[in-house]
């Protein structure tokens, strides 16, 4: 134990926030109230407030409160009826166009946007990093969130149908609405699994996982009444062996991200 | 205004959550009270309770307190003093290898993990998605906290002293610590220039830059004492024309990343 992690027994570790971040469930049934004008606008100046690379806020979220679109968008998810269903269904977009159209009057000769690895991972992180404080203030106002990778399945479609110019992609959905179901929490990975200490410990993470899929299976034996306990480590062979949505280097690089 | 957005006037949008997402400040100065291993405990709790695509959990944090690594990975940052003068710096790693090594008893054949830029998007949001709610509930225990994406620039080295194994690569590093100063709020973008209602608005979002550009160079003005008021576009443009970190492509091939 370093002498900078000090010992204690200091009881300040609960507050209402931390409670907030340990009772997150992801919801996906929704009550038919609506989400305020007001409320939104709160869950996106929190989510302007997150960090941000060199104050770039590289991002844009558009809000989809049309029928209509949100029934195509729940479609090309991979029919997700939650997403047509909630009452505002957010889209984050990692988004660089905003960057570029309003640098291009300070640049001058040959000078212009250059596309790098680099970029496409600012704009990704600060896109997932206000997203996640807009879930945070969601929750603190009584809402639940789920979000949806699922758009990355169709992601040009998606991109089409909301008018996403060069430069910008949509990351991922996000359902919002007033929660119509109380999930159970969803046991994570043991501490030591993901927290290391000066170093990478390769050992102690896989060795970590055995007994998470104990615990897993433990959790999905109860929530299916006996039905289903595969171990997570077996999931995870699952997914790991048929890829999916092996379009996006091609759809990225039509964007402008990624080509070096 | 769509129907799902109701006008509203209640007054319940004020919150000790949404209070401390507005305040949040970047913090490069820190005292030199140690933070303990029972916050640091709760912190990547609350970091782990984020939501995850498919619960793989993709992510792992080095906790750097050794104050010879530390000034090390100050110095790789591009000498940030306040990577060394922090109790602890923590470095966010997108992480593959530990769901590849779990899954290999699971996997028979020729099966195995397949590269694809999917994985390393599912990778990196959900490390950022963690570490957005371990920035939160740093915050809420009354520590302050600066997102380090200066790791990136000498990522290679970073990930050696780190002993940093294939499919894991450092996404960035966040100072956490007690306060040492209290800098003002940065204005962020008009509410109106990152969101859009149904489908994205390329005009607006661009017009929306020219009150912000006179917003900042009020901003600047005021905290240098009238020396500076360079407007945000100006700003921009100039990252924008000298790109950076060139060498992250080729160093995520390396890992293991985007290589279809």
């Amino acid at each position: 134990m370093s002498k900078n992690i000090r010992e204690s027994d200091d009881a300040s570790l609960d507050n209402a926030v931390l409670s907030l971040l340990a009772g997150h469930v992801s919801i996906r049934k929704f009550r038919q109230e609506p989400v305020s004008a007001e409320q939104l606008a709160a869950i996106i100046g929190a989510a302007q407030m997150a960090s941000t690379s060199s104050n770039v806020q590289a991002y844009s979220v558009i809000a989809v409160t049309d029928p209509a679109l949100k029934s195509e968008l729940a479609d090309l998810a991979g029919n997700q009826a939650y997403v047509a269903e909630c009452p505002v269904f957010l889209v984050w977009c990692a988004d660089l166009y905003r960057l570029r159209e309003a640098a291009k009057p300070h640049l001058s000769g040959a000078a212009t946007y250059e596309d790098s690895a680099e970029n496409f991972i600012i704009a990704t992180v600060d896109t997932a990093l206000a997203a996640q404080n807009a879930a945070v203030a969601a929750e603190s106002l009584g809402l639940g969130i789920v979000y949806i990778g699922g758009i990355r399945s169709k992601i040009a479609e998606v991109s089409e149908r909301l008018g996403l110019p060069e430069l910008v992609y949509p990351l991922f959905g996000m359902c919002v609405g007033y929660p119509d179901q109380t999930p159970g929490l969803r046991p994570r990975l043991p501490l030591p699994a993901v927290l290391h200490h000066n170093r990478y410990d390769a050992e102690e993470t896989v060795r970590q996982v055995q007994a998470y899929d104990s615990t897993m299976s433990d959790y999905l034996r109860k929530r299916t009444g006996g039905a289903k306990d595969t171990p997570w480590s077996a999931i995870m062979a699952g997914r790991l062996a048929e890829p999916i949505r092996l379009h996006m280097k091609d759809f990225l690089e039509g964007k402008g991200f990624m080509r070096r």
